[in-house]
């Protein structure tokens, strides 16, 4: 047979027969259906072509330990929060992205305790439950939170002035299922724009903000982990997150109701649902 | 809008709203489309996605100046062939992939040179006749050439072994068109398999070969370049080549009739035709 444009596909797909995988045989069928309909929908020149490699290639070169290009292009494209969507359990709070930026482990803190290391930005409390899909409190619940400060650096981003661990923490909740730790307010801020995502998002015309928000990672033995964010409900970007993350339901009021009124002090309220694994779909 | 799973596309098709290029605006948009079915089709666990971004992140790491493994990437997916295929004007010789070895300029030879430095293969003569669509030979086309060695190797996979320029030619036909250079049989070879695209072929259960074969990219002014091989007719794989390349049209008899009926010597003849500029799509 030969290959030319409408045996082409075919071909490339029965050249998967001998996957030994089922899944791993799925996921190569899928993946050259999709490829060779993208191409025969752009009927790109050997020059584009060149120029995908190219943009692809340069990618991955920006990847290194600290810095993960190929996640924030999935990110910029709405694939990763695609993919959380899918992974995310329907009776537990809605997930949203990891982020690139939680690389390092958060220290562990107690309740009550401090995740902001300079004291520079707008004090906040943020406190919350963590339930079962029942609304029972869950003790020890584990959860993890990392953000930015208040000019939206993380402190993996400005080594020599920031300390490490500032903006992270790792709390574990009492035997309520209550948490509570103090912070800063974080800032909007930009994905990192110096590498070709950088490039792709100003070819699309688009900014690289994401509006204010601190990062979560709740989980207790037997319950599936959570992955999200709460935003700042005042943020600018909330209806154009460059990675499309936000949900109604994650946006809080960080308001301004904190213990002494003549200080500018804002607190937010987080309750966090975590979904029994056995409700797996 | 909240992002789930029938908003996503929407939400990141309407993203690209702002792109100033119509053709970036265009690629932006199929891309997302098609990645976006992709992952509906899948629907990859998170585990999943993370080894697609660790597969992807490979495969740039193990790009450099001399390997490009994004192009393997594609031409194992037939993705290359395919582009090459529409981009290939259908009046001229047909096109085949370029592969990843043209990396370095090939030395001008006068025809009746040997591309051949190593004088330990079988001996062959090629020839042909650089024509335009009607027949009428193209005086001083250019004939770029490069193949493997006898045991599969391009000189610049041996540094050491091979002389550079080992196995490669430039040469310009004459007042009627015609080349001819001495070489020697190329040999099937395997692609390089130490990367990511050799774990995703040996994952599919795929041979890593490539027939035997001769590159050639022909060329004049006012015609289009044609890139293709020759595939020696009696090579093992040319059913099924890693890389989906072989056309029919291009498989070429290496016959045993060299002028010295006693000596292992060969002899193929490759005629090519080039398109007028004028006719392209
Ligand atoms: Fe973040
Ligand atoms: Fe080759």
């Amino acid at each position: 047979m030969d290959f030319n444009e409408s045996t082409a596909l075919n071909a490339v797909l029965d050249s998967f027969d001998g996957a030994a995988d089922p899944r791993t045989k799925e996921i190569l069928l899928a993946v050259a259906r999709h490829l060779h309909a993208l191409v025969r929908d752009l009927r790109p020149t050997l020059h584009e072509w060149e120029q995908a490699i190219a943009f692809l290639t340069a990618v991955g070169h920006k990847c290194d330990d600290t810095r993960q290009e190929f996640v924030l292009l999935s990110d910029v494209l709405g694939i990763s929060m695609l993919v959380e969507t899918m992974n995310a359990d329907p009776a537990g709070t809605e997930g949203t992205v990891l982020g690139p930026f939680h690389m390092v482990e958060s220290p562990a803190r107690e309740n009550g305790d401090s995740i902001d290391l300079l004291g520079t930005g707008t004090p906040c409390l943020v406190s919350g439950t963590v339930t079962d899909t029942t609304g029972n409190p869950i003790a020890d619940a584990e959860i993890d939170v990392w953000q930015c400060d208040e000019h939206g650096f993380y402190d993996v981003q400005q080594p020599g002035v920031q300390p490490p661990g500032n903006g992270r923490g790792l709390f574990r909740a009492d035997d309520q299922g209550r948490f509570w730790f103090r912070t800063v307010v974080p800032s909007h801020y930009p994905i990192p724009t110096d590498g070709p995502v950088g490039r792709l998002l100003s070819a699309a015309g688009r900014h690289p903000y994401r509006p204010a928000h601190v990062h979560f990672i709740a989980d207790a033995p037997g319950y599936r982990p959570v992955t999200t964010h709460i935003f700042v409900a005042d943020s600018p970007y909330l209806d154009s997150d460059a990675v499309f993350a936000v949900r109604k339901n994650l946006i809080v009021d960080f308001t301004a109701d904190g213990p002494d009124a003549a200080a500018p002090y804002r607190r937010a309220c987080f309750d966090i649902r975590l979904a029994e694994e056995a409700t797996t779909r």
